[in-house]
């Protein structure tokens, strides 16, 4: 693991808000807050644990359009509106009476995070990793990544002016290189696959000082900021839980720090205790969590990703066994659609609301039309689906889907002949 | 004109918020509020004149995290927010101290219209213009476009459930296309160039009942929204006005907004009166008013549009002479650049602030950087820029200019040859 933090350089007082430590998920060990993500005792994963001051309503309310209004509850300074970031957060929780009227659901929700600034929720994470890479004295602000997290690394590291290195795999489409090379010049094309993409990050950031590489060694703090998109749908629903929520799973860490927001939430007193039930949606091609629960074991087996819900294509997710605990007692399910399905899915959203998904969303639909249709879902509750990212960055999965109604000649007569009129 | 409302329908008390006429802004006659856009009298354009009532920054800020928080200052009715929308606006207003100090400003912001739900600015105008459709009972919504203001009509309209129809011309990108049929299944081809297009629409309008075409027949309640970018620049700026606003003119129609936007914050007390300078950016490869600015004269020659900044290339502005106008009493300019600066604009956007704008916000920042260089704006004021779309929208006016610095195997020892450690 590297020393982010050089010997000269000491953190200051708050650097990390109301977090007091890293804990460990398994043993519950606690270290000192600083670049570790595993148990130096069990080599479990490491999550940040606070001591939070009593916090209100209003305290949040009277705070930015963004995810700094919830500050105290992450691992960040108070002043951490002062340092150049992104702002993300804070986006759209549309009411989705269309989706719910064609599913046949009571209530519906779509929280659409492909409106953050580089449209993925991984602008939330990086946001706060970038706060921890500072608060480290990190030289440069780096991460191995496929697309969502290189964009959001990018246009971070730029604003915040630090320098910035993303790795990604050199047969990477060109869009998503543009996407990320827009915002730095040190974009870096490694030849191979994801994995060796993954594997030469970890690499470096054992042999370098004061690199901080998102998911990796400064992983805890990032991880964290997903926990905002729970906040988030409980302010936007009045200060209340939803009764099922659906999140797509990939590693799994959004899932699992959802359920950690309404957890601490309830813990607050910000919003009042309810049963609630956690869905995850995977992708056949990619759905080891998916397989782990519906054969009813702990164990997850690795897989080789085979779909074109790319963002979501962990064969060996890191937090797999802690979605297969949470679903299973809150009542929810892990369920898993085809590509094809996914496709619909996009679509779906689409027509109905007006919301253009990536294939991750389009998964995340397509898994609620599934839960409908085996019974798994209360269609009498109310119900909240999590959009992570913008089509714009999948376009080609469904360019062959859409497309004109007509090809008509400029003429009122034409027009009409075609039975548009 | 196309009669929106039939015959057997009225238009319900309070359809139009505090709205009570359209006024015409050349002889200042009045006309009931209804599908009008020309006065009668002189054929001036129409807007929509209001009776407001006090209203408070407190009324403001109880509001919602989008455009209806002004409500009260739109042609909306009070219960807007209860009729599924896009739910557009509230968009970040970051301050940018990197592109400052690269241009050698005190203080620079830049309103990033681009994280808006279809990306670009249009979902405000296309918001205010759907509730006038629904107010009028329209039967279809509907426009002529190219490209953002597609997306935005075709996303609003199916999550309102309105029926949907937008014009392109078929030989348009395909990716533009898809961003569009997404949405609607009645995305329609024509044959033609935009103005063959725009030239259907207005056909069509006139023979058709009931169709809302958002730029034609409902154009003034459209046009409104684009105030909504002039209240939110106070509002976030702590409700005070700007020294200097850098604004992108195709038809003219948003600067024309800012500036009302701006008049009436002075005039209900929500913000204190002091100067402020508008300042217009084009395209070389379409730049009629700036011409028309340079030369000193009044007459705008209208021009065959070849340029990049396509969402900009309105060879003849219908505002044109409003812009010219305004900037000229404000103390501002018109100011136009070339393809290169415009890509330059882009890439130094991206570079500095990690924003990726399209090709109208890179005519804007590369304006701004002009007209410091120039001397045209005084840096030591205070200046804002509007980012009016998103850079993923016309991903290849950068392609050839970014990309990988490296591409390397996939080992330690390769990324330290390459100078990267």
């Amino acid at each position: 693991m590297s020393a982010v933090v050089t010997e000269q350089e000491t953190v200051r007082e708050g650097a990390f808000g109301n977090a007091v430590a890293l804990s460990c998920r398994e043993c519950g060990g606690r270290v000192e807050l600083g670049p570790s993500y595993a148990c130096p005792d069990c080599f479990g994963p490491l999550e940040v644990a606070y001591d939070f001051p009593a916090i209100t309503r209003e305290d949040i309310a009277a705070g930015p359009a963004n995810i700094w209004r919830y500050k105290a509850l992450l691992p960040v300074p108070a002043d951490i509106e002062e340092s150049p970031n992104t702002e993300p957060g804070f986006t759209r929780l549309l009411e989705a009476k269309n989706l719910a009227a064609e599913l046949g659901l009571a209530r519906l929700w779509v929280k659409d995070d492909s409106t953050n600034p580089t449209n993925s929720f991984k602008d939330r994470v990086v946001a706060c990793a970038l706060s921890a890479a500072r608060e480290l004295h990190a030289k440069v602000f780096a991460c191995p990544s496929t697309g969502n997290l290189a964009n959001a690394v990018a246009a971070a590291g730029a604003r915040a002016g630090i320098r910035t290195v993303v790795l990604i795999p050199s047969n990477l489409e060109q869009p998503k290189q543009v996407n990320s090379a827009i915002f730095t010049d040190s974009l870096v094309a490694v030849e191979g696959n994801y994995d060796d993409v993954n594997k030469l990050a970890q690499e470096i950031a054992a042999e370098e000082e004061g690199w901080a590489f998102v998911n990796v060694n400064v992983r805890p703090f990032y991880a964290e900021g997903s926990k905002t998109l729970g906040y988030e749908i409980a302010e936007q629903l009045g200060w209340r839980l939803p009764d099922q929520i659906v999140i797509p799973v990939a590693s799994g860490s959004q899932l699992t720090k959802v359920h950690k927001a309404f957890q601490e939430l309830v813990k607050l007193g910000l919003v009042e205790e309810k049963p609630y039930r956690i869905f995850g949606a995977q992708a056949e091609g990619c759905g080891p969590v998916a397989t782990a629960y519906k054969a009813g074991v702990d164990a997850i087996r690795p897989v080789k990703p085979d779909t074109i819900a790319k963002s979501l294509a962990i064969g060996n997710p890191a937090d797999g066994i802690y979605v297969l605990d949470i679903t299973r007692s809150t009542g929810g399910a892990v369920e898993q659609v085809t590509d094809d399905e996914i496709r619909a899915g996009i679509v779906l959203l689409a027509r109905t609301e007006g919301v253009f998904t990536e294939t991750a969303g389009g998964t995340t639909t397509a898994v609620l039309k599934k839960l409908v249709e085996t019974g798994q879902l209360d269609t009498s509750l109310e119900t909240v689906i999590i959009n992570t990212g913008h089509g714009l960055k999948t376009l080609d999965a469904v360019s062959g889907q859409v497309g004109p109604r007509a090809t008509i000649a400029a003429s009122y007569d034409a027009f009409e002949a075609a039975g548009l009129a």
